[in-house]
């Protein structure tokens, strides 16, 4: 059994074996019982276990090129605009256009066309970065939701598709800076969302 | 190794075995790097281990009674009130003084006084009570803090105070309802906070 220990602050420490250890959503709502003579104790707990993120191979990248790439991150941020979280990017077009080259250069990088964001941005610091913007679990499932729809209405190549998605879906979680513990952290799974044939305009906007 | 299946949405489940499981802080950023040829993989993570709420006895309702349970809940507030989280408060007396009428009834009961609250309103439901209230690790803090005020000033019976602490102190961390993870949940033992002797006014308001 492997202990892990929990750095906290003060001189509470923990020595923690994690299997032990609930998530709230494991437990029911315990019984309200006022004082009594002896003490009694509700179980430590964790919220929610942050699944692995499995980046994916330059695939996409060797299949679809920069600027196929560049071009669904526009179509992403001009979708998410139109949308209920279109306020986190300025209305200002100018800026707009600036904040979307950049995280056009984050997924050119990241998806393998060399340094054009860190040799300008740094470390990408992802959760950091986004700390200005109210990341709760619905603004996650909406930037989701509108990359479902910018794969299929762009045509992404379909043999890249599952490890894209499978990549944004896990990593998307842990831009969540605002976590509200009542909304479930849904998951969504790349054979639920791409059922129908791929690359077939179902939805248009 | 005992392992807990975490229950999802959709098709993923994973059967998790939380003695592997780092939590962010036990984690360093790790270096960022484009898609290469092959896969690779951050691993699974948590947060933060919500620790065990250890109730107390009613040995404070025994010792000091529900009029000083109820006229520390008003002092209490009342220092909410004036702080930086003030507007969790409405401005109009009257809803100020009901509302804390209704949590004295919660401590009262909780501590051992009889139904005075759930006959009232039903099971606490603390999380879902509070969700209205943007409550982040800074304002739990702060709520913590006007607590340790307020046993010094009210002069708490010594022999109780570590047993309100240590559970207000726990269970306070789960009322946090909008986790940033940008800022540590701090824990503040009850050693470190009432060192010098108890009762002894050393602030005042």
């Amino acid at each position: 059994m492997v202990h892990v220990e929990q750095k906290v602050s003060g001189n509470i420490n923990h020595s923690i074996d994690y299997s032990k250890i609930p998530t709230f959503r494991t437990c029911g709502t315990s019984e309200f019982q006022g004082a009594l003579e002896f003490v009694r104790t509700a179980e430590a707990k964790i919220d929610f276990v942050f699944p692995e993120v499995v980046f994916p191979t330059n695939k996409l990248y060797r299949l679809w090129g920069e600027k196929n790439i560049r071009d669904m991150v526009f179509y992403h941020h001009r979708l998410l605009r139109k949308s209920s979280i279109g306020s986190f990017f300025s209305s200002d077009d100018a800026v707009f256009e600036f904040a979307t080259k950049k995280t056009g250069d984050f997924f050119v990088e990241a998806l393998g066309g060399g340094k054009v964001y860190s040799s300008q941005y740094g470390h990408p610091a992802l959760r950091m970065r986004h700390f200005h913007m109210t990341i709760d679990e619905k603004a996650r499932e909406i930037w989701l939701m509108m990359y479902k729809k910018t794969i299929k209405e762009l045509s992404m190549p379909a043999e890249c598709i599952e490890e894209f998605w499978n990549w944004i879906e896990a990593l998307s979680i842990r831009m969540i800076n605002r976590r509200t513990t009542v909304l479930d952290i849904q998951r969504f799974p790349f054979t639920d969302m791409f059922k129908e044939p791929i690359a077939q305009k179902k939805e248009s906007n």
